[in-house]
């Protein structure tokens, strides 16, 4: 570091956008909201990160890693250091590269609540990762929902911070395990913006951030996430972006993290051209540098020349820069890049192909929302396909994926995978009539009358109905694509009502990015299923259901609403957060937090748990299920936290930990959780965390609003001093 | 103080609910959520307040202030030290007794940017209140409203502080020089609930507190304000009746306040019962005394026995009682009640009619949105006068009044009062044919039908539509009548598409206690009227500015949506809070804040103003406007403070002052406004309100969207450390 020169220096700190051309060369990309820098200008003084090569083109991945190695040669070589780049893609629903696997999008990861599963899914997107070069990936998210009309609502692991936080650790896991550096997103409360509006201020308080927002983040980076990335929103008027309270009080001082702070994209600049609190370029790089943003992505707006010649100005603190480096550096040297004789070694030809896993992972995902008992369906039958999903392979996919991503702005470009429809997979042993009825969005009456036509000469109609995922108006889902209302996109519901108009029972399938209102026809729909975004083997995973071939034993992630329920609301109410005599509007949600039906349900055969909890140990949950039918089953032992009197309003039920138990057919099991008194903790009056002596309920169930057992608990002595662990989990056994 | 019992010390402290029944006296009211306490049990220890003794029946003021005065004699010759109760009533939009005047609601006196009017109108009020015996009244509120969708958004004066903080001021100097106590409500937060439902949750951070919600209060304080009301909801998880920090230290400690807090209704035994932050009513009120609640009202649920018991066991300390009593008594002192030989006069005749008040509040207020050239109506034209709103004289109250709070439970009890409709009002002048088309919610096809017929045959359709205020579910606008969407109620928007399907220019009147969206018709409407609640006289002054007798002069004090914009949103918005490439979500309103048509508009011929802001001192700013045309106009010269570059996010427009200039035909006006330097403060990093040096812009103008002039002004030196002084005023002179 003494060596580097300042313009050196801050070379590290920022990433050259680069895209694999046509003559399959990495060549700085030409993005819309920035212009491409001078690539042989800038390597000289060295590249700190490669932005995306895969991302932007559908390139033979082997080519592009060997394109990707020539770079790194070539900036190793024009510098006087030879340090290379670290290379970064977007990995969140599998690498973004073209011809690789699209699993699940993370709606349906908290829908398994199986991290064990979800561990195995990204570590294998992390040897795939490897393999090519790249070595940190933009993932997993961990925002907490907050609001449902958000688009990115997709891409979070559900509305519980416990949850979000369990199934997120897996996924670091899975893709550190692999060697690849998990990028923790978005640090903190972008997920809270107002009205779910995309980057809209965040009105918030710092109770709810520490209770609600904060947890996963720290869960995650205990289970060893190496890099984290900031949240693009204003919170209280403050840019997290320039927020040292958020970015090193609490994300260095309190957590003790040591691995790089990586910009989201262009939200460096935006502190000068969108928030208003930067005057310049070299302001906003003075003020992210300050508050702990170590590399500014995608590309050199702010941490390029403008910073370097704020610092020989004395504008910026060198030591400010250094701090920033030594954690880049740090980095490259914990990845290898900088030891002896370190070169990119392309790769050969490389298995991009998990796709037995992703079908894996949908079939846990699927939730069973109602069935009056068609379900599954029988042989034989004649079945009316409908629905603007049924036949399409982007219905699968979530927003953050090669296809979605590059296909919203080049729609000619092949997907690269192949990705089974609803149609093909239940063509093959299934008399199926097919109609679409009407697109995503927009729409004829002559279309909805064919699908009516359909249905009526069908004995079931299987309707497909969702989202198409997008980025920034591309579409009904993803980034940018915020909602006014939960009602389904275009004429999706007029299409339902035509078809429940025929009297043929109606199977409803919602392929979506977020849950949509069903309370006007629930009643009369005969079956409901969930897939969310189920991925490239969401087609046959959903067949497999609908057959009873598989037998579905998903839960929801996140509540869907009732017609009558504002945005935002959750299930992680207090008391006045719930249905109440004081208002009309009722947040009681149609399908609770938790919810999922199964062919064949587990019996609950008893719950017992200690009456006293040690102040500082663990209260034992004892929980006996059986399975007394002929197919396997699973049932998600949930269980919450409900606190009668507190320092402050507390939710009513709060999830503190749950199991997924698998139960074969005609077994029995019984598990047992271990419960630390710090999952009774909560932020106080005073801002710590902290446990009130006295009772507390352990409200045991199926879901949220399905409780089969409440069990009072005890506990005495003086509790408030102790240092109360936010993110301890529960210790599950089985017998 | 020193001679009385802990039982008769807490006697002071809380209220009991009466009535007059039917034999005209007063007597315990057994409300809903409250049993009735025994009254005889009672008055030995004394009485606190009485509570409402006016509000729930139809009892002729006369008699009922007769009746007050029986029981005050009754309570001082019950107790030891003889000392009357302090008799408090809801008076918001006028003395909620049975035949006193209503006048318009809150968002008409917003509307008219006319505080020396609101001020007379207050006056009159408090002179009404006083001759019948009541010394305290609950009002105003000063919420500044955050969500559309909440049903008290009627009772708030508008979305700006700076406005509500002026109005606010000016009423509670009308009351308070009439000698009755104003209540400043709800401290702090209540607008914010979460969904805009009554009473959820807050989601709020110190500095949108600090910079949107509190001005107002502290506005409102300085103009002699008494007491205080605190906010039901919790904020961040702490419930504002058990904070010390907002009821105690930013109340009493940083605004010097010396009166009396007051609970809302119920609000200190919500703690045990709804919060979950106390876990008795004894416990409730320790906290609620201890946070900074003087008296509870409005009944004696903690603050009674409960309390008393807890002090003589040593669970609260008797010197908070001795706190919130000397508070008491020194209020009780200052309003006269313990001079000795003071007596309760029961009065003569008290006139309570002020109608010809009413009338030029409501004209003023009345907001012309847009017109194509229809308004006025003119001479001959024959008239459909369609809508549920029409020939309601309900339509013209909201929901803070004596026929509004009492007919919802009560329907067969009389007005008491004239309450002429829109189609009394026009018949008298013009040819009018009468449909209602629908009621405010329901309605069947038949009833819409009749309506066409009747708009098809007329030269001009006048549709009135909106809201029926009314209490937790008896209305569609109120307390607890809470919105899930910002459609007009019921099947109004489809009668309105009916009667534009006719052909017939439709000019739409609306009496609503929110703004609705109408982007989906305002391309085809001829003109738009707002009269929100406009009260008694609301029915002639429309009339008057239908037919052109009164020129419309009122601003919008809320901006109202687009069908795209979701909820909550506010013009107050920083730029990413305003429309952007980012999503498909578009914040920008239909009808912005400050928007207001005219017959005749003023003409602006000049802005000017100083270009350098001295650090302390104030930059004057000049603007003169002329009136073209045959009649009087009024101008409201809206001046925008827009800093660029600031330590957090701002907004892009804020109001810091505004003054409606009256234009008789063929004048021209001056305005000179002198704007301090600390009207350009805000809540910086650390906290405190501060001045940044540097450029600012004044954007002044007739609405927030529709600026006449940016002007450039820079501050130089060192302004940060100076006590700013956050809700200064500009002064205004006029030539």
């Amino acid at each position: 570091m003494a060596r580097m020169s300042v313009r050196e220096k801050v070379a590290q700190l920022s990433g050259v956008w680069v895209g694999i051309d046509a003559a399959g060369d990495v060549a700085p990309h030409q993005h819309e909201q920035a212009s491409a820098p001078d690539w042989d200008a800038l390597v000289p003084f060295g590249v700190g990160q490669l932005t995306r090569p895969f991302g932007t083109a559908p390139v033979d991945p082997a080519d592009g890693a060997a394109a990707v190695a020539r770079s790194q040669q070539q900036i190793m070589a024009a510098g006087r250091f030879g340090i290379p780049a670290v290379v970064h893609e977007e990995c969140l629903t599998g690498l973004a590269a073209w011809q690789a696997t699209v699993y699940p999008s993370p709606l349906c990861w908290g829908a398994t609540f199986d991290p064990d599963l979800v561990e195995r899914m990204a570590a294998s997107i992390g040897r795939t990762m490897r393999a090519l070069g790249v070595h940190q990936g933009l993932a997993p998210v961990l925002d907490v929902a907050r609001d449902l009309r958000w688009g990115r609502i997709e891409e979070t692991i559900g509305e519980d911070p416990h949850l979000v936080g369990v199934i997120g650790s897996a996924y670091v896991r899975g893709l550190e395990t692999a060697g690849v550096v998990a990028t923790l997103k978005h640090f903190v409360g972008y997920s809270a913006s107002r009205g779910g509006r995309n980057l809209a201020p965040v009105s918030i308080g710092p109770r709810e951030i520490a209770d609600v927002l904060l947890p996963p983040f720290e869960m995650a980076l205990r289970a060893g996430a190496r890099s984290v990335m900031n949240a693009y929103v204003d919170i209280d008027g403050v840019p997290v972006a320039a927020d040292p309270q958020v970015l090193t009080e609490v994300l260095r001082n309190a957590y003790g993290f040591t691995g790089t702070v990586v910009a989201d994209y262009f939200s460096v600049s935006f502190l000068s051209s969108l928030h208003g609190v930067a005057g310049s370029p070299a302001d906003a790089a003075g003020l992210a540098l300050a508050a702990g943003i170590d590399v500014e992505l995608p590309t050199v707006d702010c941490y390029g020349p403008a910073l370097a010649e704020a610092v020989e100005r004395g504008d910026v603190d060198i030591t400010l820069v250094d701090r920033a480096l030594e954690r880049v550096l740090r980095q490259k040297c914990e990845l290898g890049l900088l030891d002896p004789g370190w070169s990119p070694e392309p790769p050969g030809v490389v298995d991009l192909d998990d796709r037995a896993l992703a079908r894996e992972v949908a079939r846990e995902s699927i939730v069973l929302l109602s069935n009056n008992g068609i379900l599954p369906l029988r042989p034989g039958k004649r079945i009316a396909l409908v629905g603007p999903r049924a036949a399409e392979s982007s219905a699968m996919l979530g927003c953050y994926s090669f296809p979605m991503h590059v296909g919203v702005h080049h729609p000619d470009v092949p997907m690269g995978i192949d990705v089974p429809t609803v149609l093909d997979a239940l063509r093959p042993d299934h008399d199926v009539t097919h109609a679409q009825g009407c697109p995503v969005v927009g729409g004829d009456d002559e279309g909805i009358a064919a699908a009516v036509d359909v249905a009526r000469d069908a004995d079931v109609c299987v309707a497909v109905l969702g989202d198409q995922a997008g980025l920034f108006g591309g579409g009904t889902s993803g980034e940018g694509c915020d909602a006014t209302d939960l009602r389904l996109p275009g004429r999706q519901e007029e299409l339902l009502e035509a078809l429940l108009g025929t009297g043929t029972p109606v199977v409803l399938v919602l392929l979506t990015g977020r849950p949509y209102e069903l309370s006007r026809q629930i009643d009369r729909l005969a079956a409901v299923v969930c897939g969310f975004f189920p991925g490239q083997e969401g087609g046959p995973a959903l067949a497999d259901v609908l057959s009873g071939r598989t037998n579905p034993t998903g839960r929801l992630p996140v509540s869907f609403p009732s017609a009558g329920a504002n945005q935002p609301t959750t299930y992680l109410a207090a008391p006045l957060g719930q249905r109440g005599e004081v208002s009309t509007v009722d947040p009681t949600p149609l399908f609770p937090f938790g919810h999922g039906l199964s062919y064949a349900p587990a019996t609950w055969l008893d719950v017992t748990a200690d009456t006293e909890w040690p102040t500082d140990g663990t209260c034992r949950l004892v929980v006996t299920l059986t399975n007394p039918a002929t197919i396997s089953t699973a049932e998600v032992v949930q269980i919450y936290l409900h606190d009668p009197v507190a320092e402050v309003a507390r939710p009513v039920r709060q999830l503190i930990g749950a199991v997924r138990v698998n139960l074969p057919a005609g077994s029995t099991r019984t598990v047992t959780a271990d419960l630390h008194a710090d999952l009774a903790s909560y932020t106080g009056r005073a801002g710590g965390r902290q446990v009130d002596p006295g009772a507390v309920e352990l409200h045991v169930g199926a879901s949220s609003a399905d409780i089969r057992a409440v069990l009072r608990v005890t506990m005495d002595g003086p509790v408030r001093a102790a240092g109360h662990d936010r993110v301890t989990r529960p210790v599950f056994s089985e017998t």
